[in-house]
Order: structure tokens, then sequence, then C-alpha cells
């Protein structure tokens, strides 16, 4: 299919494209703040460490209203580069697609409609603590995911998480996963050696070494997890036996793979990742080498370019910056396969490109 | 259809039968809670006035775990009548029809995942005073209907809202549409009376009378409705001009439809009241004068029969007690029409006592 890559397994990848061309699919947009990405240099989601707590629920605002509420202007990085929500919500709206917020635990509620799982806002894993009710959230959304899986023919599922990587790897290694040097950051320059520290912390809080909790995703993500990732693998478990699920994002998709094959390997046959070009081509982290080491999964590739794009702030994707996140990627592979290919990257990046003059009133 | 009695609009009633049968609706369920319900003898849907906070959440705990977190055993009547969430429950059950709770205001939070509306508790309307943020909970319920249009086929709604005749009479007087000793009870023995005075005390407080609010339902629902008829009329509002919705209730709904009548008629045609017998075979009440009154609507009745159970529980809804509540007479139509009559008031009728039997420890 036109505009989009496939990497991993190829025949799994296909087999999709094949079964939910033309289809009906819902997004799901998964959000979550903890207190790691406050850590300074850990997140680039937010124009500053404390401002994270404020660029999910924006993203989410995005996406339903196509501007933000609990902010003026959109998340910017540091450098001003905007959130990839713009390409979420380009996507979402181009192909008509229905999206559906499902708070996995945030500090800041979003100004929108959304699905509560009781869920609360994350603590800092270098203390060992990390989400307060594991087990009752995750089967919260199990059931959430249990009646979208009867509403609709496949699932797309995105997140929201500052910090989220960062707490990816933490789950990762505690679960035998190695993925040191491997996970991806919104910034060029990715600071694996400060994420690393961060992890070693926690680890050493609660006293396991790499792969100790192999067998314990519930204690995983209860001591170095994030609400997104807990929310996001209780999804996965209500629906990923009835149908089709495309994890959008990049390597946070990983730590959720690891956390669903420990608790149910029956959903694996109905996984997915849909993921950017940027996040594949990135030399500073390894998606594709972490998976594999998971599951053979089918890969699908949003073959977006900014490259022709007249303004910088979209321009700098293309070296680098944010790359993914609130399910770009996979949000624009639905686009293109609900429309059998009449939305094509380029019809996207037009679009994405107006809506970014919209929102930063050009 | 078998199963399902007409009245109101035949032709449009049997129009919706012939779009819908054999078609995927969602059963939205909208809860409410209010200071209301609990003025000593306005509502039985609690063993006492103080516990009718806990009968919402108990309900919708019922209709997505089939059976209840946050109290032991189910929500009863004074008398110890079962809740008519039984019936909803075991309609979507059977007809595996996926099920969405939408929070409009509760002072008790289900323990289950629920849309939230940012809505709160309702206040006591003889103050005046009844919902905090009308115009901010219709607008995100708006988005919620708009998105759960494109996610079926129809839609039903029902309802769970303590105090709730109540409420609706009040905005129905202010909206002026004659419903004195018009609305529903779920006792046998109406309390007109007391409901009136409730009312007249609202109205007075904010010195208004009969038809003074024609055309300003916000200001109705502000300080005379409460969160359930706010949120349900948004979700209409948002979903009403794309999909056909099935309002399941009784007399609360014909409230809401005045109230989305004022806000957009354009939606007219895309609703359907679905009940029970007992509603309409009422007689302390008379929803059909009222709906006639605003909206010349087609009305669907779920012909069930409770009179061979082998429990008294269930015997007494054919003397009048309860009637009606948390979408039962909808569920129980779309569950026959999903499955083309063969899901039969009968087998509804055994799978009801099934559940009774297991929820009641027989």
């Amino acid at each position: 299919m036109r505009g989009i890559l496939i990497k991993g397994n190829r025949e799994k990848a296909e087999h999709f494209i094949r079964e939910v061309k033309g289809k009906e699919p819902i997004f799901l947009c998964v959000i979550g703040s903890s207190e790691v990405g406050k850590i300074p240099g850990i997140s680039a989601a937010g124009k500053n460490p404390e401002f994270t707590d404020y660029t999910p629920p924006a993203d989410v605002e995005l996406l339903l209203y196509g501007k933000c509420k609990c902010i003026s202007g959109i998340p910017v990085t540091p450098e001003g580069i905007p959130t990839p929500a713009i390409i979420t919500m380009s996507a979402l709206e181009l192909a008509n697609i229905p999206v559906f917020i499902v708070n996995g635990g945030v500090r800041v509620k979003p100004h929108v409609p959304f699905i509560d799982l009781g869920g609360t806002h994350g603590d800092d894993i270098r203390k060992g603590s990390a989400v307060a009710n594991v087990e009752e959230v995750i089967e919260r959304a199990r059931l959430v995911g249990k009646m979208f899986a009867k509403s609709s023919d496949y699932l797309v599922i995105g997140e929201s998480m500052p910090g989220g990587t960062t707490t990816a790897l933490a789950v990762m290694l505690a679960m035998g996963v190695d993925a040191v040097g491997k996970v991806s950051s919104s910034m060029p320059s990715n600071p694996h050696e400060l994420k690393l520290k961060v992890v070693n912390e926690g680890m050493k809080a609660i006293n396991i070494r790499f792969g100790d909790l192999k067998n314990d995703p519930i204690k995983a993500l209860s001591h170095l997890g994030d609400p997104m990732l807990t929310a996001f693998s209780g999804l996965i478990l209500g629906a990923g036996e009835e149908v089709p699920i495309l994890m959008a994002g990049g390597t946070q998709m990983a730590a959720i793979l690891a956390v669903v094959k420990a608790m149910n390997d029956k959903v694996l046959r109905n996984l997915y990742l849909g993921t950017t070009r940027w996040i594949v081509q990135d030399r500073t982290s390894d998606l594709l080498g972490i998976v594999r080491q998971i599951h053979d999964l089918g890969i699908l590739v949003a073959n977006l370019n900014f490259s022709p794009s007249k303004y910088e702030g979209l321009r700098v994707y293309e070296k680098g910056f944010v790359k993914e996140g609130v399910g770009a990627g996979g949000a624009a592979i639905a686009a293109i396969l609900k429309s059998r290919g009449k939305i094509t990257p380029k019809v996207l990046f037009e679009r994405i490109e107006r809506n970014y003059e919209r929102l930063i009133g050009i």
C-alpha cells in the first residue's frame, strides 16, 4: 500500500493490510503523566520539565477540538517544535476516524471527555514507586478494550506520556528485554545515560536486577512503569483476543508488548505495530532490535515526509526532532488504510501543514 | 416484530424497526445523582433516601461486571424489589451489545470505567440550584455523542438518576410542557403532590412560572434539572444528526426531548422512544400524553411479562413496582432487534430470572 513501508514480519504486516483495508477503526489515545517526566533532561514533551503535566491533556484537546484548552497555543518542545498530535489530528480528521481518550492517570485533567479508569499520576521510579493501583486500572482498561472490540473492526491505540521512554526502559530491563541504548527520544540527542541512571536507581530501590521481573509484569508496572503503560496493556488484554490492534508508537510499544505477552500470549497474534519512518531511521534508538527480542511482529511504517514544508517547525522532524507520539504513525497508517490509499502521505502532509498554520497562527 | 408493541407515531416506529433490524447498536448508560433524590418520599431507587447516591454506580457496575462493587448485593427499593438494571444487563449480555457508561455527575463514582464529562452531583432544586456547569457538560457530551455516532449503526441510551422524574417534571413545567400528575414513579403509589411541591418551590426560588423557560433549556437545566438530563441531552445533540437514537426510559425522556427540541430540532427526526409495557400501562402516569405535547415520536414498547416468575421480586413488576429504569425497555428492544427476533421476551425473561437467582443468591 502506497505510503506504508513494512518492517518486522512482512507476512503478518501484509496480512494486516489485507484484513483491515477499507474497514472502520476506532482510535484510542491513552494519556498519563508522572514525576519521571519532570526529571530535568528526560523529556522534551513540553517546553520545560514542569510543563510536561500539561502536554497529555493539551494533546488530546487538540485531537478532539482541533485546539488546546488547558494551555494557549499547542505543546512544543523546548526548541518550539510542535507536538506530533498535529499529525494524528490531521489523519483522524481526514479519514473521519472516531477517537476516544483513555485516562491512565494524569495530574492535569483534559478539558475534553475522557474514559476514567480510576488511575492516578505516576510517581518517581527512582524511589521504586510508579503506579498505585496497577491491577485495578488493568481490570478496568480490559473492560474498556472489550467494549471497543465489540464496536469496531480494529483498534489503533496511541499515547501521550512525557518521560515514557524512560519508564518503558525500566519495565523492559526489569522484564529481561535488553533495551539499553535502544529506546527513542523526542530529542535528536537521546539522553541514554540519564535514562539508564534513573532506571538503575529505581531497580536498586526495589532490589532487582535485569530480568528479575520477567514473569511479574504487575510488579514491574507498579514499581517502574507508568500510568500509560498500565492502561494501554489493559486495553490490549481486553480487545486483543477479538480484533486486530495497531499499537501506534515507538519504543514504548515494546514495553507494552512485553507486559501483555507475560499476561496473555493469546493476544499476540492480533497485535501489529504502527510507527513513523523517523523512528525506524533513527540512529540513536533501535525499535526493531527491541521488538525482535519479544515477538516477531508485523510492523507498518508511515512514510511521511516533511522536507518540502514551508515551516522549520515541521522540516526539523526530518532531522530527528520529535519523530513520533500521540499515535501519529499509526493514525496516518489507519487513514491511508481506511481510505484504501486515497489519503496519500502527500494529502496528509498538506492537511498537516494547513493545521500547523492555523494553530501557530501564521 | 414479536415482543415489541408500538405506540405514538406508528409509521415512524415501524421505520425504525426496518432500519435497525440486525444492525449493531451501542448502549450508553448515563448516570447522575442529586440532592433531590434524597428528599424523603421522592425516590424509591435505593432502600432509603441517603442510599440513592449508591444506586447509579451500583447499577452500572451490574451492567459491566454482572455484579455490584460499591455495595453488597444489588440496588433495591425500600420494599426489596431489585433494580431494573437486571433486565438491561440480561438483554445486553444475550445480544452481545457493547455498553459504555457516561457520568453526567455523581457523588459516588462507580468502580468501573466511565466517560467523564467534568460534571458534578446535582444540587437541590428547591433552592433553584441544580447543575453547576450545564454548557460545559453539554459540550463534552456532544463530542462523545459525535464519536459514538461514528462507531455504531445506532445508539440506545438509558439512565440511572434517582429523583429523576421530579427534576424532569421541573424542567418540563419550566419549558411549558404540562406534565403535572403525569410523570412516572418507581413506586406504585406515585407521590405526585410531593413532586409538584418540590418543583413549585424551585420555580418560586428563581421566580419563574409555567413555560417561562420554553426557549431557555440551559437555564431550565441549570436551576431545575439534573446531571443526567444535561449529559443525555448533549449526547443526543452530538449524535442525533448522524444516527438513529432509541431513548430508553420513561417520562424523563420527555424532558430530554423538550430540551433537545429547543436546542436543535434537526435531531428530532432521528429520535425514538423505547420503554416497557409497565410504563405505558401505568395509570398513575401518562408518558404518551406528555410526549405528544412535544413531538410526534415513534414509540417502541418491550412486551416483557414477569407474571410467570417464581420470584415475588420480579412478579411485582406486574403490579407497577419499578416499571422501568437503566434503559431496561430500550435494551430489551435492542436485543430483540439485533437478533432479528431470535431473542424473544420469553428468552429474555428466562435470562433475567437466572441472573436474579444468581444475584439474590437463591
